[in-house]
């Protein structure tokens, strides 16, 4: 059995989602893992990991509305406003998705299905460079 | 340590929670790992993986109930629609809640409290065959 | 690799989130695990495990707000109400975040971000003692 730990940087650039399916990937082959699983671990709370439908934007386009929609900037009754009108939603919406994912891979390689893709889901709307790791546990 | 996958295909007929609880529990024991944890994955984006109350019939269909007003079917942006109306509501209701759960394993037995219970949680209609993979790790 | 198992009691009084951060970085010092992962994970379907912002009170007190909004106690259409007004919201609630987190673990210190604190999220009004179970794999 074996560890590794691989550190990603993601550049966001507002709101959406940025798919690093292929980068996990990557971090896998180098492990030289072939059975074991993958966690995609990111270290901020105004931000998401989530799997998603890959193929459509259309798809994404209509998450990201109703995600607006559910968690409005402007709710009149939000304290914590220190760091501007996306700041308290950004941590409900981290809240209501994924910190991380877990993933088995089977002969080197993540068993996604057919459409799932793994993204950063930001929730600021100011440029990031968020940090995320990749941890590939297995044999 | 000792890494096992195991499929599990899952039948489902329409919108609400199927329990897997005890099929996962079968996987866990043939491998023979007595000391880990198991991870449930399900592979497509329009079905989740929850751990829910598995004992009042009650409560899942008024969580149901709950994803489908939170959710609504027609909502006038959605531009996503060409598998039909509970095409979009799927995927949004993926992100909202898991696409697998990790439980830890003592003794061989999955550690899940009373009243937990593993669902596959149907966002469509339409009957589906549902591909999960079951990962246990440990020794 | 190695695999531990520690049980943490948590105990709630009322709606919250009670952090636990601490005390899962001290089983891992226990544990003597210096590289891997530590999954957390919550054995019961009315409370939540999750990652959220550890620094300022008032995005706690926000996220609260907003999930006594999302989820209200008295819904009309709920019919599980046999433990009270705040028992179905609890399920929904837990259901709409998480179970347990899994976090990288690197020289013996969880891999959080500046402002990533680990809570137990609490649903139910009523004092409850809540048991956590804490599993550290690596080596």
């Amino acid at each position: 059995m074996h560890v590794q730990h691989d550190q990603l940087e993601v550049r966001s650039h507002g709101k959406g989602l940025y798919e690093v399916t292929d980068d996990v990937q990557s971090k896998i082959d180098k492990s030289g893992v072939r059975n074991g699983t993958v966690t995609v671990f990111v270290q901020h709370t105004s931000c998401s990991i989530v799997i998603m439908e890959n193929a459509d934007p259309t798809a994404r386009r209509d998450l990201e509305e109703f995600f607006d929609r559910l968690v409005p900037e402007h709710a009149a009754y939000f304290t914590h406003r220190s760091e501007g009108s996306d700041d308290m939603p950004s941590h409900i919406r981290m809240v209501l998705t994924r910190t991380s994912e877990t993933v088995p891979i089977v002969d080197g390689k993540m068993q996604l299905g057919t459409w799932q893709g793994i993204f950063l889901f930001e929730h600021r709307r100011a440029p990031h460079r968020r940090k995320v790791l990749i941890t590939t546990i297995g044999e």
